[in-house]
């Protein structure tokens, strides 16, 4: 394994972000994170934290620079790692094409962002690729897993996925990440990290609705489980290899979602279960719910594919459909009796 | 499918046997429960309750009949449901062979108990062929998942697995089980859900050592996760099919042992995690701690076959060669880089 100091741009100066800037940093690495506010890039630089996102008691590594210019962030570096939301990736990807273009520049990109476009259906990646790298896709990777960024902040033991259709990318990316409190395991199964990462967010929506209901552990573990042999189902049938679900971006997340209380998405679901309706509940929040949107992409897509997705499809007529969680219940503990494996 | 009423004997009248033959019962089958116990089941026949083993406020169904007489338990029935210890298997199947001999009858055997045998390391359906039906093990059927006894006392909606060598076997069990709040889903995998069942118990251990060190939601979804991918690599090398281990008795079963504080084998984790003594620890406990023996089987089992199984070694060592958990920790964060799947 080579030990060599990379430069690296973190795009995004969220929670997520910031964290993995100041690791970076912490693992020697050259760091320059680009935000669009101003007075969050002004606190870390001046007070190393950032109370916007993060607790107070996180500091984060002094050798961070900061920026509010993409160009400036994007030029001279060996590895961008983008943490924006899903709904950003395509502008500031064609600003960074247009950026690294200029340059004659061709950095790793690694993207930590989990969601599927609305419209187009497509996974992160695929946004990334037809926007910068339409034919170096090898040079792109996805890091997904159990990561709560305030466990990280922490150093709560933390492992990762990192897929890359290039196996020595992904090892770059997860000896540049690695140390004593966050391990990646190495991946080529893109679409399945992907996936994961992005369906996840509608079974925790399902577990919280189930927990505000009054339901217990057995019907919690029997709601993920299942969960998962659907997010599995799906990503077969779009490429993925069905052991991906069972890893650290499947299952792992998928754990982490639906178990801490820290999840938004599993909140969501908790307050709509007690009859609260969808826009109070997302406006009660503050925050984006992916899960909500998500399981209309699931639904749209499961109608295409003529997929089995029955839990998402319960979630779906509950959102957006006037249905009941008991109605949901009843119809799905009455369906035809099944084997456990089918993909 | 028939809905016909089977007759069904339940041996062992634990929390989860009483739970079963009430269940059953209310499904509409004749069920006698045999037990060891002379007062617990004089109470279920007076009093429908099973104090001893669940809360009070659980009524047994009133059709149960009970016997403290194994063989007027096993005669005349179409199935029989075991509840019973491991270590009592054996014993328990060669007084039933005798029985069954003797009646020159073949009723379909189910086995609810999880656990591999010290010494021989057999699974609990190799023993029941070796000591019931030898060249019949298609007649064997095996239950597990994530199923908390209390949860199903409640009704919490709960799914298992059913794994038979025969099909119609596991659907014939899967008909006689399930109702409106628990579902059976069907596997010919025997060799998979038995290995799930088994070994969870070392990694539920684990979680509760993290636990009891402070480490959070992170920590955990990563040992659940790498420790599904030990459990499957071992399953695999005995004859299981990987994606048995993404179902309701692996993963499943996995996310409630490790997650829900009633799993003794998470707080027989955390109570050592705080300098408790093992043998303290077992002795304030008042019960069998399967990991703990599980934990050294393992090791024998991983040793044999010459496979990596780091967390199960991990916890082997702490348990049984004074190594701490901290130092445990530092040499798995150490490890070599590695690929996320390698079966």
């Amino acid at each position: 394994m080579e030990e060599i100091m990379k430069k690296i741009a973190v795009i995004g100066a969220g929670s997520w972000g910031t964290v993995l800037a100041s690791l970076l940093a912490d693992n020697g690495h050259s760091v320059t994170l680009y935000g669009n506010h101003q007075e969050v890039l002004d606190e870390i630089i001046n007070f190393h934290t950032n109370k916007r996102y993060l607790a107070a008691t996180f500091k984060t590594n002094e050798r961070i620079a900061v920026t509010i210019d993409l160009k400036a962030a994007v030029q001279g570096q060996d590895m961008l790692l983008l943490v924006i939301p899903t709904k950003a990736i395509r502008s500031v990807g064609a600003s960074i094409a247009t950026i690294l273009a200029q340059n004659n520049a061709q950095p790793i990109i690694v993207s930590a962002t989990k969601g599927i476009e609305p419209g187009s259906k497509k996974r992160v990646s695929q946004i990334i690729a037809e926007e910068i790298y339409p034919a170096q896709t090898d040079k792109i990777a996805i890091i997904s897993g159990p990561s709560h960024a305030e466990g990280v902040a922490q150093k709560d033991l933390t492992a990762l996925s990192v897929a890359s259709e290039s196996t020595a990318v992904a090892e770059l990316v997860q000896e540049t990440f690695s140390n004593d409190y966050l391990r990646l395991y190495t991946t080529n199964d893109v679409i399945g990290v992907e996936v994961g990462g992005a369906t996840k967010n509608v079974i925790a929506l399902g577990a919280g609705l189930l927990y505000g209901k009054g339901f217990g552990d057995n019907a919690k573990a029997a709601l993920m489980t299942r969960g998962l042999a659907e997010m599995t189902r799906l990503g077969v049938r779009l490429g993925a290899q069905p052991l991906t679900f069972s890893g650290l971006s499947g299952i792992g997340d998928l754990i982490v979602t639906c178990t801490s209380t820290n999840s938004r998405n599993w909140r969501a679901g908790r307050e709509l279960a007690k009859g609260k309706g969808l826009e109070q509940t997302l406006s009660d929040m503050g925050m984006v719910v992916e899960g909500v949107l998500t399981a209309k992409a699931l639904h749209e897509l499961s109608q295409e594919l003529n997929l089995e997705m029955p839990i998402s499809a319960a979630i779906y007529r509950f959102l957006y459909e006037d249905s009941s969680v008991d109605a949901e219940i009843a119809r799905m503990m009455g369906r035809e009796n099944k084997p456990e494996l089918e993909f």
